[in-house]
Formats: C-alpha cells, sequence, structure tokens
C-alpha cells in the first residue's frame, strides 16, 4: 500500500481571533506512505526537510496517537515528505503536518472517520483548533470550544482579495510568543476583541470587505508580540496604506499576513518588501492565495501501480 | 405637523456579545410629536409611563443632541407617549428612546440622516453600540468599533427559534452592572469569548443552532454579574433543560433571555415559570418574538389629517 496526503499551510490567531479564526493557504507539505518500504525510513525533500529532523516527527506522532485512542497497531511503513510550508515561523507547520498523520493514519487503519472526528483529534492533539482547523477543512475556520465542527467562513466564491505574506529567515517559538502573553488583561481590551473578532468572522462569511478592514484590530496578542517582533507594526501600516484591507501577525509570528484586493498586490508585494530591506530583517513577501482545499489523500496512479 | 415614532425593545450583551451584539424584541416605545401642542407637555400612557418621569426624558434628550449637531432649533411641540418597554429590566428601554428621539428630530427637522449617521450619533449618546444598533435596525445586529453602520446578524428569513424572557418585577441599574465588572480578566476568558462571540454572531447569520448553542457561553459579564441576580444561573439552566437551544443575561439584566425552538416554548414558559416562584424572584415569563422591524416613523393618517 502506498498513498500520499497533502495538507496546506494555514494562519491562525487571525487579527483579533486568537485560537479562534484561522485561514488555510496555498502552500503544502505532502507525505507520501508505503507500507513495501523498510520501517521507520524517513526520507524528504524541499525547502523545509529539517521539519523532520531534530525532534519527533509530527506526522508520526499524530499517526500513532490515532492508532493508539483505536487500538490499533501501526503497520511498518516507510515515509517520504515534500516540505514547503516554513517551520517555525507563524505558518502552521505543525498543524500541517498534524493533518497529514491524522488523515494518513484514517487511511492506513481504514478507520472511516468524518473530517469532523478528525478535527476533534486534532484539536485535543494541539490544544486550540484554528491552526488545526484551517489545516483539515480548508478555507477560513472559527473554533469554538465545545463546537464538534470549525465552521466554514469562507465560500469558494469571489473572495474580493487575496493574501500577501513577509516570511521573515529568522524563526519564532511558539513558547516564547505564548510567553509572552500576560496572564490577565483589560475588561475593554477583551471586549473591544469580542466586537472585532465577531466582524472579522462575519466579514468573510459575507464578502463585507468595510467589516473586515474595521475589524483586523486586535488588542490581546499583537501588542505584546510586538515586542518579540520589531517588524510587526511598520509592515502591518505599510501594507494598509498601500491598500491591504488589514494586515496582522500570522499565528504565533513572525510572519506577517496581509488580506490584498488583487489590483493592490504588487504595491503591497513591493512596499513591504522595501519596508523590510529598510527595517534590516531579511525574508521573502510573497503572493499566496487562500487554499480552499485542506489535508486530502492526493490520487495518485502512480503510486498505487 | 404630527406624526408618531416608534422603536423595539432589544436585549443587548447577548450572550458572549458584550457591548458587541443585541436582537430587537417585539414590544414597542411610541411617541407622538404635536407641533401644534402646547410646547413642553408630556403626556403618556402605557404600562412603562415612569420612564418619562423622574429624569429627563431620554427622547427629547437625543432630539435636542441631534437638534444642536445640525444648529437647527426645535419647535415647540407636545409629546405623547405609550410606552410597552419594561424600564431598568435589561430590555433597552433607554435605547428605544434614544432611537425614537433620533428618528423623531431627524423628520421634524428634515435633516434627510440615513440610519447609519443616525446610528453613528446614537453609539455616540450611548457609549457603545449594540443596543441602540438593535433598536434602529431591528433584527440582530453586532456593532464593531470604527464600523459604520451596524451589521445585520438575522434574515427575515425562517428563524428556526424565538425568545422567551423573563422580567423580574425588580429593577436593575445599569451603572451597577457596570460597578460589578472587573478591570482586568483572564486572558484565557477573554480568548474564549473570541470564540463565543464570533460564533454566536456566524451562528445567527447562518441559522446554525448547534454553533449558536454551543457559543451562548459567557465570560466577561454573567460570572460577575449572577452576584447581582441570584436567579441568573438556575433560570438559564432550566431553560436549556426544558429546550433552549441557549440563555443570557438581557442586557444588564435583570432580565433572562431564552433562545428557544418553536415547540419547545410551552415547556420552557412553564418551567421558567415555576423556577421563578421556587427562587422567589417574583416576574413574568413571556414569549417575545424578535422584531425585525427598528425604529420607525408610523405611517399614520390620523394623525397627518
Amino acid at each position: 500500500m502506498q498513498f500520499t496526503v497533502r495538507a496546506p499551510a494555514s494562519s491562525a490567531n487571525l487579527g483579533p481571533g486568537f485560537d479562534a479564526i484561522g485561514i488555510a493557504l496555498d502552500l503544502w507539505n505532502s507525505m507520501t506512505i508505503d507500507t513495501n518500504g523498510e520501517s521507520g525510513e524517513i526520507t524528504s525533500s524541499g525547502t523545509e526537510s529539517a521539519l523532520l529532523e531534530g525532534r519527533e516527527n509530527l506526522t508520526i506522532k499524530a499517526m500513532k496517537t490515532l492508532a493508539r485512542e483505536y487500538g490499533r497497531p501501526l503497520p511498518q511503513f516507510s515515509l517520504y515528505a515534500e516540505t514547503e510550508v516554513p517551520i517555525a515561523r507563524g505558518l502552521g507547520s505543525s498543524a500541517s503536518a498534524l493533518a497529514v498523520g491524522l488523515v494518513a493514519a484514517n487511511h492506513l487503519l481504514n478507520l472511516q472517520l468524518g473530517i469532523d472526528d478528525l478535527f476533534a483529534h486534532a484539536w485535543r492533539i494541539e490544544g486550540h483548533g484554528d491552526n488545526v482547523g484551517a489545516a483539515l477543512y480548508g478555507g477560513a475556520v472559527l473554533a469554538v470550544p465545545g463546537m464538534p465542527y470549525a465552521k466554514a467562513l469562507l465560500s469558494r466564491g469571489d473572495l474580493g482579495f487575496t493574501v500577501v505574506v513577509f516570511i521573515p529567515e529568522v524563526t519564532g517559538a511558539t513558547w516564547a510568543a505564548r510567553a509572552a502573553l500576560p496572564n490577565d488583561v483589560p475588561h475593554a481590551d477583551a471586549a473591544f476583541n469580542v466586537a472585532t473578532a465577531s466582524g472579522l468572522a462575519v466579514g468573510l462569511l459575507t464578502g463585507d470587505l468595510k467589516l473586515i478592514a474595521a475589524s483586523m484590530n486586535d488588542r490581546l496578542h499583537e501588542p505584546y508580540r510586538a515586542r518579540l517582533f520589531s517588524h510587526l507594526n511598520d509592515m502591518k501600516m505599510v501594507a494598509r496604506e498601500y491598500g491591504a484591507i488589514g494586515a496582522c501577525l500570522s499565528g504565533a509570528g513572525p510572519s506577517i499576513l496581509a488580506f490584498v484586493p488583487f489590483d493592490a498586490v504588487d504595491a503591497v508585494v513591493s512596499a513591504m518588501r522595501a519596508t523590510a530591506i529598510r527595517l534590516g530583517v531579511p525574508g521573502r513577501v510573497i503572493h499566496l492565495s487562500p487554499s480552499f482545499e485542506g489535508a486530502t489523500l492526493v490520487p495518485d496512479l502512480v503510486h498505487t501501480r
């Protein structure tokens, strides 16, 4: 048996939607599982093969977790990874690897779990649902505690905007970004984010760009993480100045995501590039479409021959 | 010139939507303005005529504010009020009176302001937009800081639920309910409400009852106000137990609002009545439909004869 599963990059903690709203991006991690290969053999290619080194492979960890949960032994297999999602940049490489592992184990063990079941497992493993929800379902999703599924916020229809991302060369540590958050926040800031996060969710759902623009304002994580990422405020500001509807820290940083109307993409990309150079933060600025596809078993005739 | 304006009751701070989400209810304050009457004469009837006594009439205050804003003198007029919205119960009597005043002054002074302009004035006068938004626009609305309009969350289509309200005889003071809130809240509670408020907004918009049920959970005001309103937790619990999708404190209390599927209305009403009696909190439990109509100039041929 040989098959390939892929899952997209994602941007979680979207603007005011801390731990709640995520969006999938058109950049992929793919893993090919081969039960005829030598067991435990892990090979990889791609720009981010470091994903598989130096720590337990998250895909395999997710596969083992699901297998244990259902009391089923995993057969021997080899794994070949092709990774595009940059690691430790706030672009959901862990969530992508986790989503791949869950879909792969579901297929390998013939568990026949639906995507909502996989989402429940992913949330339990990850601790929050916005990034794993985006990686599993695709599109933009809202994850609500106690909800049995991630709620889709984007339809496949005409979006009215696309995404531009600044990916610094330097990596960020999620634990450090979490540690930068205070235990308590002003009640007024909590109320502010209640309104803006709701506005972002509703704006995405209804395609209301004015509402999205007014709602891409956060007081729960960005003000605290701006100390870790000195480029955050300038990059957000310059993106808006050159036509972005809104901009925010991607995930736990250091990447910056901007929602940009199609006709402003070139201007925003150039302006963000120039700003990164001016700030002395090396990295690349790229146009990345949202992905409406989530984690999927890739039909591949070559593999199943 | 003689005309009548009416505006609905509303429930603000809806569940997790503190200062953000409000819903209009089918209970009305009407004011008839007559520029041929003796100036300053205020008469009233209705169950809640106390609205016009003991403090400056909010409707007249709103009219004066708008007139001052546009540098236009108000002509002499008398005002006749018919008031159904209970005062100081968390059912938006102030917002209703304010909305009536803005629509009335707009008409009286021929300012030709649109509803979004009136909403901006109402927000400035009131300090938050959820209750005045519901009273002005009708339906359920989301108010986001910096937004030029209140976003509609309910379409006129089939709702899938209606509203049951417990209105205690005892009044509540909004200032006391505000004072019960802490200056700071745990970051985790803020993040919780970010997700649940977004879920409530999206649930109302998409008619997703499962999402509404999971989202009617608040950590920003109800836990603190439960000290003021000893009936809060029991009434919420019993409403859910007998079939409500969710229940919450209405506005700044003391009323309790429940979202109830049509076939469970009788059971929820009876159970809430019994619970109020058991708790020794006198009041009435009534079935109140959401109102899709907001503040309106009432066509009245008798008056314009």
